[in-house]
């Protein structure tokens, strides 16, 4: 259940009867031949799917997140860390004040794992009514990650893993084979301008690409593990 | 040319040949009958449309506006102004270190033209390279309103000029009729609790459906608006 | 009632009876030949003769906005809009707790329009006891604009619209005749050094001065328009 | 030379022979039977005063303080400290930027005195051109405050150190004898409630009044040293 | 070389040689049977240990961190998120500002990891000179993990893991056995009202102690990492 | 009763007896020929010996403050004025919501007292109980000033006045004799350069020496005031 494809009636006809909302939050940045939308076209879409047959209403993706060190590669936007958990707290706060208790947020992007700050501080804060906030990162969660690990170990930025049928781009040939793996520990202290001379497409290493087939093994744990976590993460 | 349908080499070889960008802003609130995204969906829909021909990267809508006074809608949200305009300040700082240096801010939600004083700040400020950043309120700039006047002058929240075949809900019957009038200078004094009150479908007046005939008249002179901007409204 | 010719026992006094409060902002900037002070001196002076034989108390004026544009102008000044608006809040705490109920912000310059999102936050936001804020940019509101209208379609800053026999500075002969026009949509994508290039005297367009009689209507306009504002423009 | 006297041509010709300007800072606060206005009306006066025979710029006084103590009684007006800087930054980042190289802030209110440790700061971060920052408390500043000693040592806030012709209330009467003292231990560590209820007219102590010629000799002093200060307080 | 065991002379002659330094950041939260102190003792502790023989300078330990979960257990203390990234980024603005360029946080605390945005964040920003940033947390980097993990997979806050020698309290016993391990889904959704109720003594799960040779191959494996880091951990 | 020294349950014991607790905040920052800890170890051990007979508990020192003119020293700490009031209203926002209602904040360190601002506006709130606040800055309160000017009137940063045999480091000789005075008019004006050429090696002026007996002095009236205060200081 959309929340764009609702009237304001029907969420609270609907909030009357059961107080979750999905807030999916991803990211705008690229991601080598992929799609500059994939983090949040892939965690709005698996909100979407898994909350579907719950009836749990899903907002529209937050589209920009924190990605500074990929500031470089023209089309990816970022947000400053005081700014975006502001606008966590914003959105929080909205949700509690209309009567939400239980709020998942799904997050399609690792640079945006920070926020879980935020959002412990805003649950430990006293409030009238118990609100409970889960956040989860959908694509390194437990089942889903090992689902990902039985095709594949090397599982980086702009990889195999992120390469769905809905995150490529019309007209764009994904090269075989793998790209050079950049270490993590290098990558974390890259700045923006280095990020961008290092990675040449954009890709972190590994695998282009896998079938179809094995994506849609992972896409279907994915899936499954949100609205599991949709219907029984709750305290 | 949907940001989020290429990737980010698309994007770099068109910053190229044109230093040009679009970003829409919309809102999620309430609109009556309406979809709660109206003002989101319409902010990127003319954005795109507008900027098909000219090849022009059409970022995703920033779906999160300021309505506070919509607070108490299930499914209305709103940033706080120190919030909204530093989210803004991020995404302008994002794109001109990028490269663009004409930026196209176009918005769909009246609440959110206090951020024309921060894109005022913003371009007051020295920078190495000069970057002009456009704001168009779509629904309201000239033409379009000349447009909608020729149907009819009371042009409310969630009436008939935000009813386009793409803002309406599946399954969700418009009334007939009109909806009472809640003057501005009253609507622009009430707590949140008191507009929920005041306006209990949403709509704050006027008309709620014209026929599709009339609205494409409006839609079409929204589109060449915003394109001519696009063209001509450069210094 | 002047806030300042007064001591706070008065001010006590009256709020028994009384729980209105009025507070002027302006703007410290150019405004080619006339006085630096003219949107603040304005905007007191106007709010002091409106709420004269009311008894309403009038606050000193807030004498910095919001004016980036005018930057580069020796003697203008600006604030930035997160510190705008941190101003704003505060002041309307102060006077929310001291038991001020219906507080009217009469502001003189167009570039602090933002603040009136702040302003809608503030009033959407639950406290324990309902307060009304009324924003009222006296010199664009639909009477005074009227009257002025009536002399000369053409109204630009720094040109006669603002010269009043207040504003003007001894010893400083004001020009005949009329300045060039600089485009709204030009003006409004200016850097601060491009515009103290463009508007070598500040003036932004039209006519410098009129008749100290056409002044005076407008004048009065404007003193009535607020008077009405302070007794009837509450809910 | 009152800014708001001046126009901006003055001001820039006057910049071009002299970099020194006067900011006068005050606070809108409960003084007793004297005006709210006190503080804000000796920081200017003591400033334009003092600065007349050298003819530097005066800016407007900013009228509001952080006096967040005297909150209960009504008129007053307090900044939170996080507001009252970004205030007193943004104001001295436009004057660096127009070219004003000897900033004095002319303060008039003890509670604004933390805003030094922001001047501190601000002087010392590095910027293209040297710029210097006085802050002066003028009422007890080495000269004054011993010039004030010689009559009473008893000084305190709405006594009759503040008690002159221009800060007193037309048709208000100003008791004989003397307010009892709160000690400024307790003084600094009561809210804001308990403050309005142990001084019941806002006189922290002390006589309330001395002659004219007492208090001429007071402020001969203050704006003596303020002279002093304009003329050789510089590196 | 503890900086507060130096005078600035000593730091300015090492810095001409040698461009790293550490800052350890910890936590003053409850951890249990023991100090209160825990994590920033032991951050300060592994700094100190890994740096002395390489003569790096070890900043005094930030003791206070984000643990607002734990804020009902008196002297725990916990800043905002907002907060802790602006202390760490005017940190490190002084740092780079002097002349460092490999600047080592060593971070003794679970609830402080978002701060890793903010590095990553002043890493990717442009400035002078290059300057690397390392965010280690010393008690589940890879190398101590698999140490402490050869004694007990059990590792939980204020259990034996943290129950060093150095980090009990003088006269106070700590109990056999294991506490009930509160799961970590369920301790990332409580509110600090709930934590304290849940969690009766402060541990959340597991022995409360281990034989002191245990623990020292887990400090000594704790040790070589941080000085590995700091000797190889650069770009 | 060091908070380190303690685990949570001691301090919850001691809360229920006794509701006082002391925050000592100090500076890393350049002190001449002494530790570049000298503000922070003599704020936290003033702190620790006057608390000890009265078993208050003492948290960590806070060894980040302002001094922004000690920048330019290598070692030298300094956090913007922001932060630093943010800082001191958390830890106060923890303390309250534990249950502690007088809480004494001893200073070390000059720089820091534009946060009385911050404790002022604190204390000011309306809060469900009432909190008491002391800021006291040791090193000059009248006891303290009193005893050490029976010594030498001068008394400057990085002078025999901070001294003692535990701000002094290890193998360093300190010279006999006396720096050169660096008026206070000039040393507040000075950028963070500036500084660092002017006093070369960071002593302001006056005997860098006395002996110890002298310095006994000095500290037990330091102490004894300290520890008058957490006794007799409250309303």
């Amino acid at each position: 259940m959309r929340v764009f494809d609702s009237n304001w009636m029907q969420i609270a006809d609907r909030l009357e009867r059961d107080d979750r909302i999905v807030l999916p939050v991803g990211s705008t940045e690229q991601h080598g031949y992929l799609s500059l939308g994939t983090d949040a076209l892939l965690a709005e879409r698996v909100s979407v799917e898994a909350a579907e047959p719950l009836g749990v209403p899903v907002l529209p993706v937050l589209p920009f997140g924190m990605a500074p060190y990929f500031a470089r590669y023209p089309g990816s936007m970022t947000l400053r860390i005081g700014t975006y958990v502001a606008v966590l707290r914003d959105l929080l706060d909205c949700l509690a004040g209309q009567g939400f208790r239980r709020i998942a947020v799904i997050n399609g992007h690792g640079g945006n794992a920070p926020v879980a700050g935020l959002i412990r501080e805003w649950i430990s804060e006293p409030r009238p009514e118990r609100v409970q906030v889960l956040f989860h990162s959908w694509y390194n969660a437990p089942k889903t990650a090992e689902a990902a690990s039985r095709f594949d170990e090397d599982q980086y930025h702009g990889s195999w893993l992120e390469n769905f049928p809905w995150t490529r781009v019309a007209g764009v040939e994904i090269p075989e084979g793998s790209a050079p793996v950049l270490p993590r520990s290098q990558a974390n202290n890259l700045t923006a301008d280095e990020m961008r001379e290092r990675s040449t497409d954009g890709s972190l290493g590994g695998a282009y690409r896998r079938s179809d087939e094995d994506m849609r093994v992972v896409w279907d744990a994915g899936v499954a593990e949100v609205r599991e976590l949709l219907e029984e993460g709750w305290l």
